[in-house]
C-alpha cells in the first residue's frame, strides 16, 4: 500500500501497478475458488474478473480515501465491490441481446466461453456479492456504520435506475436513432460516469471527509467520468484495438450514440482535454496527497 | 396494517389480502412511474413486479417483525426489497438462455413483451434497487443501523453465490443429467429456500429479536422454504396450470431436478406435509403473535 506523497515521488505508472496488485490480491481472496461447486459459475466469474482490468474504480476509491488519511484496509472491500459491479456490467453489456461483443480486453467474452445462461448468472452473482462484501461484519469493526450504509446506498444508486442501468437502457433504446449531444451526455453520465463518481465518493465518505472536501472530490469524479467516456468513444471511432482490447468501430456499426459521432473526432478530443482540466481544477488547494488523483486524470487523456 | 393477534381472529385469507395490499402500495410508491425516462425500462420493471405475485417474502418479513412488536413501517422497505429480488430472479430465470418460459402468473414473461436485452436490464435494476431502498437514509432514522447492515448482508448472502445463484447455476448444470435427492436438496435449499429464510430472519432481526427466538424463526424459515418448493414441484408435475399460472410439465420437459422426479409424487406430497409440521413445531411456545406464520405454513400445503 502506498500513500499519495510517496506516489508522487515514485511516478504514476509504478503507483497504479502497485495499487492494481493490492486490488487483485483482495479480489483473489474475496471470490470463491474456481473449483468450488458449482464450479462452472465460479470459473465464469473469475474469467471476467481476472481478465486484465485496469482496476480504475477501486484505485480511485483507495486514492480518495488516502487523501483524508484513511488506512487502505478500511476501504479495500468496498473498492473491490466497485470492481465487481463494473465487471458485472461488462458481462451483461457484452451479451448478444445487448452489445453482442465477442472480444473484451483481448479475450473472448463471458458468454462466448460459458454460454449465455451462465454469463447472465455470473453477472448477477458479481452484483450481489458486491453488496455482501461491502457489509461483511468482520470488516466493519471500528468503522462508522452510518458511513458504510451511506456508501452502500450511493453505490446502489450509481448502479441502479438513476445511474448505470438508466444509461444502458437509454443506450439500447437509442440504437439506430438520430441522437443529439444532450442524449449522449445523459447516457454517458449514467453508464460510465456514475460508478466512477461513486468510487471517488465512497473512498472520501469512508475516510470521513468533511462536506466541502467531499464536494470538491465529487466534482473531480464527475469530470473524470465524462472525460473517460469521451476518450473511450474517440479510441473506438479511431479503431485502436490495441488500446481498447475490444473489436473497434462497434459503436459506428451499431449506430451508437457517442461523442465521436455527435461532435466529430477533433472536437471530441478537445472536449476530453477540457474535462481533464476541469477535473484538475476541482482538486486545487489539496496539496500533495491528491497527486495520484491528478495523475489518474492525466493518464486517462494520455491514452489519446 | 394488522397485528398477529387480530389476524388470528379474522382469518388468514383476509390477513394475507390486507398485507398484500400494504406491500403493493409500498412497491407502487418506491418504484419510478412507467412514464419516467427511459420509460421502456420502467414499464418492463412494472410489468413483472405488478403481475399478481402473492408477496410471500415481504409478508413473511412483516409477520416475523410483528412477532416481536416492531411497527410495520420499520420493515416495509426491506420487505419490498425482498420482493424486488424475487422478481428479478423470476425475470432472469424465464429468459431463453435459462428456463425459456413464455408464461408466468398467467401473463407473457418479461422478455416476450420487452425483448431479451430490456428483460436482463429490468432484472439487474430490481436487484440493484433492492439494496438502494434498504439503505435509504430517511427511513433509517431511529432504526439500529447495525441491524440494517446485518439485514443487507443476509439478504445479499441469500441472493448470491452461497444462495439463490448457486441454486440456479446448479440447476442449469444438472439439466438433462441424472440427479439424486441430495442434489435436489442442494438446488432447492438455495434457489427458493434461501430468500424465504432471509425474509423471516430480516423481519426478526430488524425487530431486535433475541438470539434464541431468532434461531426458532430461522428453523421455521428453513422448513417453510423447502416445503414451498416441494409443493411447487408436485404442482408442476401434476400439470396444475390453474394453480401455478405457468406452463406446467416444464420441469419434466427439460429433465429438471425436482422432488417429484426424484421421490415420485406420493412421497413428495408426504414430504411436504412433514416439512409443514416441522415448520409448525419450530414455532411452539410463541403464542398468538406467530399465528400468521403458522397459517402461512398451512396455506402453502393447502395448494396441494
Amino acid at each position: 500500500m502506498t500513500t499519495g506523497a510517496e506516489a508522487a515521488a515514485r511516478g504514476i505508472a509504478e503507483y497504479l501497478a502497485s495499487q492494481r496488485e493490492v486490488v487483485d490480491r483482495a479480489l483473489e481472496r474475496l471470490l470463491p475458488a474456481g473449483d468450488e461447486w458449482p464450479s462452472v459459475l465460479h470459473r465464469a466469474i473469475r474469467h471476467s474478473v481476472f481478465a486484465g482490468g485496469k482496476r480504475l474504480r477501486p484505485i480511485l476509491c483507495l486514492a480518495a480515501a488516502d487523501v483524508f488519511g484513511a488506512p487502505p484496509d478500511d476501504v479495500l472491500e468496498p473498492a473491490c465491490g466497485l470492481e465487481m459491479i463494473h465487471t458485472y456490467s461488462l458481462i451483461h453489456d457484452d451479451l448478444p441481446a445487448m452489445d453482442d461483443d465477442r472480444l473484451r480486453r483481448g479475450q473472448p467474452t463471458n458468454h462466448v466461453v460459458f454460454g449465455e445462461g451462465m454469463a447472465i448468472l455470473a453477472g448477477d452473482a458479481l452484483l450481489t456479492e458486491a453488496f455482501r462484501i461491502m457489509t461483511e461484519a468482520q470488516r466493519l469493526k471500528g468503522i462508522n456504520q452510518k458511513r458504510v450504509l451511506q456508501v452502500v446506498h450511493i453505490v446502489a444508486e450509481a448502479a441502479g435506475v438513476l445511474g448505470m442501468i438508466a444509461g444502458q437502457a437509454a443506450d439500447l433504446e437509442s440504437e439506430g436513432k438520430e441522437v443529439d449531444l444532450p442524449m449522449v451526455d445523459f447516457i454517458h453520465v449514467r453508464k460510465t460516469g456514475a460508478l466512477l463518481l461513486a468510487a471517488v465518493r465512497a473512498g472520501a465518505i469512508l475516510a470521513e471527509a468533511k462536506p466541502a472536501a467531499l464536494r470538491s472530490l465529487s466534482r473531480y469524479g464527475e469530470y473524470l467520468g465524462l472525460c473517460f467516456q469521451v476518450v473511450d468513444d474517440v479510441l473506438d471511432a479511431e479503431g485502436a484495438t490495441e488500446q481498447t482490447g475490444k473489436e473497434t468501430g462497434g459503436d459506428e456499426r451499431r449506430k451508437k450514440a457517442t461523442y465521436a459521432t455527435v461532435l466529430g473526432i477533433p472536437a471530441a478530443r478537445q472536449r476530453a482535454l477540457e474535462l481533464r482540466d476541469d477535473a484538475l481544477r476541482a482538486l486545487e488547494g489539496f496539496g500533495k496527497r491528491v497527486e495520484p488523483l491528478r495523475e489518474i486524470a492525466r493518464s486517462v487523456v494520455a491514452r489519446l
